[in-house]
Formats: structure tokens, C-alpha cells, sequence
């Protein structure tokens, strides 16, 4: 950490910062420029925030020189983690393409979903049982009815199960009925939820929340690592900006920056980052391109009829033939798609 | 809502169109233009979301003509809707000052606090005990004990409490001690956490989410209001932009976009607003002036040994300055400062 | 300025460093901690962006730790610049409004509205002769004929003249005409422009990028500065986020923000700033109390008639309302509005 | 165009409505709800903006139905427009590679670094001989001693030039030296340029400004086309968001939404789009197969002794590289790059 002191700060000024840090157990050097006098702190990164030493009026900035994540960096694990679910493996070789509507709305549909996806070369289900909506007057989930048909579908496909949970209350019964919990953008940073999931024993699928910075997304999978549960995917979903045409703005180049940073499988989602169906197949190849670990992708049988976000859900025949052109993507950059063995 | 239809809609696509809206109760009228044919439709404005007609191919675009919210409305409820809590109104002519350290630190420092601030004219005391934080590793509240000091200032002060509730599962308990429910930033979409406050009964101060748009943010209201809540005040504290000079971007505009478009009261919030303790008080007087009802503001004693957020806060001395300059401001504009009346 | 080695940088690597910064004659303090070396520079701090080092592949960041501007800023003129044109000046006590339509539409228009806004106390008239439009389709502006109907206005009014430069070559030309010459929002970093404007003479208003950050806005003025034009005044006129209710998010905090920071004056436009002529007298009104020097506002006697920006104009009548609250706002606030004097 | 009335709308106000729309030549269609009446408007879209129906006190909202760009549209010419240049043809089969400093620093470097990027595989040379910059203190550019470098380059290697023009006044001079004249980002707006460059015969690099829609993007291109050079390229290279990580957030879902709307090859920028070199081979091989037409990347023959833009710089090897994965993946993708045929 680096602290710039104001011109004309006194030696007691300089003396408090320097007194306050030790006590802290930093060690600290100093720096006096002709204008400016800098202090350099080594310690505990995970302790620099509690010092909240801008508030000194004689400070003028502080630096952080380390970043505030421990457990989630590559500097701590510096091989790429790979997630073990059933039989597949999520962050090594394959790549996993999870499919399925936004809402289970019946048990046919999702059944039906499951079977179309698994034989166009889906690995997981997706589908939401409790549904976060901007409106209250919207469908708001078939809730643990949902979840049943879910495991339903499991069952007759053998395709796993990845669903969001949205009440930090519910976490034991959604691990129950699912294989990967899903943390919805809006709840990023409800740390209650991700205290919650944190012990729940189930792999994670931490979406970025609308607004946060790639430094405030890995904190809040610090959150879940430091809760003792080490099984946390990063799903880049799109970020909010001006642009309209678009639903959000997918920020393809987390994949990369992440696997920097990282040893956590990164998953993308198209569907909700751009907002449209015809846009999900050229990003799907774009994001494969950027090295995603896995897509979760929208698919509906009528879209035209689903209850959420049909604008941007493929249908069945049309995720069919982005799987053929993905397939063969993956092969071309070293990877091969993931595959259900029954 | 006016649905345009693509270039070359056949008399088929147009009719399904027309079937489903009649479907669900809208009156339709057709218009057929040189290129394209436009499908208006009168209906029940709380459904028309779940009408996803944007996924039909031949659907260019859906245009919602009426606001998806109704209860927090200005055409629902014409009037400005005042909120009564212990002696005074919050959204009537009295601006009320709410003031406080971040994080309640223990009782010393919040009696003190509030003392400081009582004598400087705020009529409520806002203290976290509960705090979201970014990073596992941070201070995360005195909770129920803090709680209980918030309580023990009030009965000291007469200032009524503010405080925050980031879970579900702890509204009664914050709501036994409290006066008025804050629901934090990144909460504004827990709507776990809003159907929650719902049934408190006791007033609700809903933030605004750092990148939520002005028709999300009354939707948010809108869960409120729709569980049986009518005490719903806004509360602008800035959006998430490039700009990083200050650590939000404080968009006062809101004030009086709410005042037109809303009847329930807004307060401003230019601590977290501007990030910086310098230009809290020039914020200060600009939200007056732009309307606000009221002002949440931190105060800490020493700014410099606060857990969280000593950037922003002012010491009890500039509080007393600015609240003096805000006493004669308002009275300018034709409002007073709210008094707590012992 | 501030460099950060990454871990395991070598004694070579440290020396690299330490020879280039050394050579363009800074001065440097190496500090070596567990983890990283860090290495303190002091020198010219316009020099540093030359330096390119985070293109080293051992170095991990620079931070810079002064401010890359100079001129603009309040440690080089730590009194505020006052601005004289004719009898007026800005920065000082009083508050000066420029009024009138977007664009000048004719001689009668113009002349109508100067009539009219001088009459309500403003003490500039604004108006558009090149027109910057998003569509080639829209009016462009009557140009130099619009430039002269401004003069005609000035001449029957008393009130001064200022209007926008879009075009390099035409600087000398709106200089002959005007008394203070805009540079636009879009034009901001129009580095050919501003440097043309720094030789004309006369004051110039820069508005902000719609996304420019406030370090790039003091470089834009600092071009002009550093051209020989000392005359900048700042205008900020919101800028570029996701929220669409208004057309830009007006960013007000940049006026106590710019007082810090520099000595030149602050002007705010709250047309352009909300889009929406309801928002316009609140938000006017929130810019006083933040401390703007002036107000620019849209005027036009028939805003449903104007070719560009009715929705944000305001009729003489209701700007007349306006300026009277402003009027009594400003003496609250130990200002006055600015006068003309005939 | 669909004008919705607000609640109450008298018969004379609708007819107000209806008769301006008619003197303009449009079709009007009027339709009223149980709430609101809405009229439709059908005729020059080209005309639409200078009706500026939304300051009529009565009119809500004008909704536009036909997008405001017209010889850009890929109604306009359903198929992809290719152009050609020299030998080589952008927008076809060919993925063209553009590479070569940010700046032209002396004779030797442009050609050494042309040279290399020649052998590596690329069709065209970069490099800036007007440099925009954001402080006046920074590099400018060798101006025309930068352009007569590039021209000896393009002779010792055949390589086609790319380089920006950033004043109005240089536009032939440029053009005589030059391939493809490019607009800087910051430029996109510049309607003067844009207008210069509509007349000077060579093909055009459209940048997308920081803060741009893609409708004022496309806009852009059309008043280059509506000026008469149908030769025009976009080139996405990233938006200002509040992701501070990366200098801009790369916008890859414009490639394929471009190609929707419009028939005018995409080029993508991953070096100004990432500002990180480690990130711009990853996001390379993602904005080929999101379908871009080629790509433009800053290659430095020693970057850390660049004059600007060293740390997104690649240097000839990490070029060369990457250069051999994009020749392998465009196979895949159906694609091949451009060669150079001596």
C-alpha cells in the first residue's frame, strides 16, 4: 500500500500515519519528494481496507498495491481449478454447454427441453424454479414444484441440473433438488446469500452482477471460498452501459482477463448478454474463441410462448445447429465439447 | 402498447398477433403503413410483460405506451403522500436530516454521535449494524448489539432511527428497534428482501441500485407498495459511472423526475453520493434545492478511526456549519428544517 | 509517480528502471518489500506519460501521484480567475445566465428571444449558427448568416454573445462575431479545435465530453491554456450512462469538484443536463446551490416549433418564472444574479 | 412514426397533431385507447427529427418506427458491400490484418516494423503520424515526416496504409499518402471530418467513439455515405464503461449486430479495446469468430521504448504468434486471412 501525503504535511502528521500502520503490523518505508511524501506499507493485504487512512486530512490518496482477494487469486493456486461434477469436469479440456429455458414452466416443457438439448449435446439443464423479476405483477417461479421437475428431467436425460436460488432460506433445498447453484447478477452481492451457498456443499455459478467491477466479482467469490466452499464458476453475463441495442454488454474480455488472475473456470452466458436470439450464436463462437470454459445458453420449444425472455431463447432446431458449428470451433482451439455418457 | 411488425408480415402473423392480445383481454387496433403494420393494444398495463411478443419472428419491435407501475404512481395517487413517523412527516414541508456514523462501533461512539448531531438540528440518527460489505475480510457489523446502542441513543436523544437490514430473516428484529428500514443499494432488487419488508409495518427507505434505471427503481417500490406497504421513501445515492473522481455519480436529476412522476418522498444521500467528505455540503445544499425531502449524511467523530467510510464523513464540527447553511437555504426555498420536539 | 515491480523482478530489471527515469531526469527512491519493489520517481510531471514503463513486462502498474495537468489547476493559481467580458465578469460574485434558443432559426426569432430573456435578467444570449447533428438529414445551421442576426441581437439588446465553433477553419470568423466562443460537447477532444482557440482571443466555454472523465476534461482546457488563452470557463451538460428518462445524467457534483480542483469558472447547462424542460428550473436551481458561476438554458418562444431541442426548451414565460426564483435564490446563497447595464 | 398523446388530449390538440404531420407530407393514422390516443405517422424518415412533436405540451412520447439511417441499412443493399483496395478486397472471404505501432516514431522504426508484420502474415500497415492526444504535453505525431515514412514502407513491402486523420485541413494530404483513412475514435462526431472525408475518394476507418449507440455510429457512416464515399468501414474498438481493468470494454456483439443491420464490413481493434497486450490475442481470436471482416493491432517493435500505447502493444514475435493460431482458427471459421501478393 502507498500512501501520498498532501504538500506541507507535517513530521507529526507524517509520524501519525507512519505509528498507525506499525500498529497494525505493517512495515513501512518512507519517501520524500520535493512536492510530495510517500509511505510504503507492507502487511496483510486483507487487512488495508480497515485502515481507512483517507479519511486523515493531511492524506491525499492511498494505493493499494496488492490486490484484496486471496483465495480466488492465481497467485494462491496457480494451476487452473477444475470442478468435478457426476462425470464431468468443468474448467480442464471440455468444454460444457448448458441449456434450457429461463423459466420451468411445466414439467412437460422442461422434459421436453431437456430431451432436445441433451441430444443436441447439452451436458447441463438449465431452467430457474425461483425467478428474480424486475416486476411484482410477473410469474415469479413454479418454486420447489419447479425444482422437482427439474430432477425429473435429470432423471430421464442424465443431463445435470444448474438453477439459481434467490433466498439464502431456501440454499439446502435448491442444493437438494440441483447440481450447480446459480447466483443471480442482481444478488452478486447479497453476501448473506453467498454466506449461505458458501456451505452448502454444491459447485457454484457466480454471475457478475450488472455493475461490478471484475475486482468486486472475485471479492464476492472470495466470499464463498472463504465460507469454506471451494467449488465457485465465474459467468459472465453482460454489464450494464448506454448501449440499448443490446440487452446488456457482454464483456467477453473477462474470460481472459480472469484466467490471468484466476484459477476458476470462466462460463458465459449469451443469451442474457445480448438479448437477442440472433446474436446468441455469434457470441457463443466468440466467447468459446476467448477460451470460455462453457456457455449456458436459453433454449425454448415456443419461444414466441415462453413466460420470460423469449426474445432471446433459441429453439431447439436453431441450438441444434449451433452446437454443429461449436463442435467443430472447439476442436479447432484445442478443446472438444463436454459429452453425457449414459 | 404498439407492436410494429416486420417488413412483409403476412395477413397470418398479423391475425396470431391480434388473436393472442384479444387472448388476454387487450383491445386492439391495426395500422398499416406504406412498409410496416403496427398493432396497438388497450389493455391491462400489469400484464403486458408476460406477453413476450418480441419473440415472434415477424415482431420488429414492442413499444409499452403506460409505466409497468401503478401504486407508486403520481396518476394513482395525485397528492404528495407524507410519512408519519413518531412526531414528524417525512414529504411535507419540514426537510428531515438523517445523520450517523457508518458502522454503529460501539455504544460510546454512537451516543456520542448522536448527541453531536441532535444539537446540530438532524431529527434522525442513522448508524449500520448490519453491514454488506464488499470484502469477506471486512468489519461486517455489531449487529443485534449494535441494534440495542441505536435504541439506547434514541431513548437519550429523541432521535428516531434509521438503519439498515440486509437479510430476510432479520426484519422484525431490525424492525423492533428501528424507526425506518433501510434497503441498501445493493439490495434495491433482493426482492426476497422487499416482499420481506412489505409485511414490517414500518416505513421503508429503498436506495437506489448503483446502476438501476429510474423504472426499475419504482419497481422496486412497486413490491413494496404491492405487499401492503404504502411508507415507501426513495432514497438517490449515486450510480455507478467511468467517472472516478467521485465514488459514485450523484443524479439529483432524480429528485424532481420522482417528484413528477411519483407521489412518495425522496432523500438524498451525498455521502455515498459524492464519496468525499469536501463535497457533501455543496451537495447538500444542491439536493435541497432540487427538492429533496430529506438528507442521509454520514457524521463520525473521528473520521480517521472510523471501521468504514472516513473518506466521506464529516466530523460533528463541519456537520454543524453545513446544517446552519441548509437551515437558511431552506428557508429560502420555503421549507424548514424538521425538530425534534423534546 | 509510482512504479510497481511485479514479484520477481531482478536486480537488472530494478536498475532498467531506475536508468530510464533517471535519464529523463527524475529522481528516484527505490523500496523493496516481502513481496514487491516499489520505485518513487519525482520530476516533471509532464514528462510522465512519456515514459511508457508499464509496457515493461516487469513492471505492474504505474500510478501517477501528481496530476498531469498544471495551468488548470488551483496549486498553480490559487486564487478563482475571474473573467471579464465587456462589463461582466464570471467566477466572481455574480451568477451570470446565458439564454436562448438551440439553434438561430431567423432574424426574428433570435432578436424575439434575446427581447425576451433580457427582459427576465439574463445577461447572455446563446444560439446556435453551425450546428453539430447527429443526422446529415437535420438543419445544419444558417452559419454565418445566423451569426449575424446574433450580432444584430447584441446590438439591440445589450446582451453579450455566445455561440458555438465546430469547424477549425472558421475560429477567426465566430471570434469576429461573438464574445464568448463554445466548444461543443462532441468537440471537447477536438484537439485541432482547441488548439485553434487558443489563439483567438476571445473567452471560450468548454463543455464536457458526454463521457469524459474530469481528468480529461482540465487536459482539454489545459490545451487551451497551454495554447496562450487563459480565458476557460468549464460547462458541464451531463453526461453518457444507462439511465434513459433523461437525456444525459447531469453530473452537478463537478462544480464543487472543478472549484477544488482549479481556479476557472463553472457554468451548467441543465437543458442538454436532463433533456426534459420540467427538469430544467429544479435542476437550475440545485446548480446554484452547488456553487455554477452561470447557467446556459435553453429558450425559444415557440419550443414545439424549433427545429432541434424543443423538448428541453423552455417558453419566456416560464424562464421568467424561473429567473425570479433564481434571482432570490442566489441572494441566499450571498450571490446575485448578473445585470446588464444600459 | 407513433406518437402517443397524454391522458386528456382535447380534439383540437389531436388535430394540431394530425395537421402538422400532413403539412410535412406524412400518412396519419390516429387510434385512441380507453387512456391515451396515439397517432401514426407514415412518410420520410429522413424527416422525422425535424418535427420535434415532443415539445408539444400534450405529446408523451414520439416513438421513432424506421430507424433515421438509410444508405448504410442492409435494406438498403441487402448484400455485404465489399471494398476493395489495391489488390485486396474487405468484406469478403479474407480476414485482413492491419498491425503496426500506434505512433510513427523515425523511418528505421516504421520500417522495421512494417517489414515484420509483412512476414508475419498482414495485408496492411498501421501507425499514426497525427496523434491525438489527451494532454498537450504528449507526443503529437511527425505529421507529413510521419506519412512520407509510411508511404517508403508501403514501397519496401507492399503493404496498404492505415492512418488517422484528425484535421479537416489535412484530409488530401493524407489521402495522398494513404490507403484508408482512418477516424479516430474521438472523431466520430466530428461532422466536419466526416464530411471531408465523404469527398477525398479513399476508403474510410470509421471508429466508434467511446460513448457512442450504434445508431449514432451507423450515423456517422451515413454522412460519409450521404457525402458520397460509399467505401466505409466501422471499426469497434471498446466503450467507456465503469470497468477500470481494461482501458475500454470491447463491444464484440456490435461485429454480428452490424452485420445484421447494415451491409458495411467490421473491422475490431482488440489493442485499444483491451489496452492490455496479454489480452489482445485471446480477444483476437474472439472478434474473428464473432465474424469480423479483419482486425487492426498495435505491433512495436520494442514496446517499452514506445512513445504511446507500449503496454498493449505485442511485439513482433507475440505477433507472429498469434498470427499462426488467427491463420488456423479462420480456417475453421470458413474464413482465410488476406495475403500480400508480390
Amino acid at each position: 500500500m502507498i500512501i501520498v501525503l498532501k504538500m506541507g504535511a507535517t513530521a507529526e502528521q507524517i509520524e501519525e500515519v507512519s505509528t498507525r500502520l506499525t500498529e497494525e503490523g505493517f512495515k513501512v518505508h518512507l519517501s520524500e519528494g520535493v512536492e510530495k511524501t510517500i509511505v510504503g506499507a507492507v502487511g496483510d493485504r486483507t487487512r488495508i481496507k480497515a485502515l481507512d487512512l483517507e479519511a486523515l486530512p493531511w492524506v491525499e490518496k492511498v494505493v493499494p498495491i496488492l490486490a484484496p482477494y486471496k483465495l480466488v487469486s492465481r497467485e494462491f493456486h496457480p494451476k487452473d481449478s477444475i470442478i468435478r461434477i457426476g462425470d464431468h469436469e468443468i474448467g480442464g479440456d471440455k468444454v460444457h454447454m448448458m441449456a434450457g429455458p429461463c423459466a420451468v414452466e411445466s414439467r412437460e416443457q422442461i422434459i421436453e427441453t431437456a430431451h432436445a438439448v441433451r441430444e443436441a449435446g447439452a451436458t447441463f439443464l438449465r431452467g430457474g424454479a425461483f425467478k428474480p423479476r424486475t416486476s411484482p405483477y410477473s410469474f415469479q417461479g413454479l418454486e420447489e414444484e419447479g425444482l422437482r421437475y427439474l430432477a425429473d428431467a435429470r432423471t430421464e436425460t442424465g443431463l445435470l441440473v444448474v438453477t439459481e436460488v434467490i433466498d439464502a432460506r431456501d440454499v439446502s433445498l435448491v442444493a437438494h433438488y440441483s447440481d450447480i447453484l446459480q447466483i443471480g447478477a442482481r444478488n452478486m452481492q447479497n453476501f448473506i446469500l453467498l454466506k449461505e451457498v458458501a456451505k452448502c456443499g454444491k459447485p457454484v455459478l457466480l454471475k457478475r452482477g450488472p455493475s461490478a467491477t471484475l475486482e468486486e466479482w472475485m471479492m464476492a467469490a472470495e466470499y464463498i471460498m472463504d465460507g469454506g466452499n471451494y467449488q465457485v464458476m465465474f459467468c459472465e453475463r453482460g454489464i450494464r452501459t448506454f448501449e440499448s441495442y443490446t440487452r446488456n454488454t457482454l464483456d467477453l474480455t473477462m474470460v481472459p482477463a480472469l484466467h490471468t488472475l484466476s484459477h476458476l473456470p470462466v462460463i458465459v452466458d449469451p443469451s442474457h448478454g445480448t438479448g437477442r436470439w440472433q446474436l446468441v450464436h455469434p457470441m457463443a463462437k466468440a466467447a468459446l474463441a476467448a477460451g470460455a470454459d462453457g456457455l449456458i445458453v436459453e433454449v425454448h420449444p415456443q419461444p414466441e410462448k415462453a413466460v420470460s425472455d423469449g426474445k432471446q431463447s433459441l429453439t431447439p432446431e436453431k441450438f441444434k445447429l449451433m452446437m454443429d458449428d461449436l463442435a467443430g470451433l472447439s476442436k479447432a482451439l484445442g478443446r472438444s465439447l463436454g459429452e453425457v455418457s449414459l
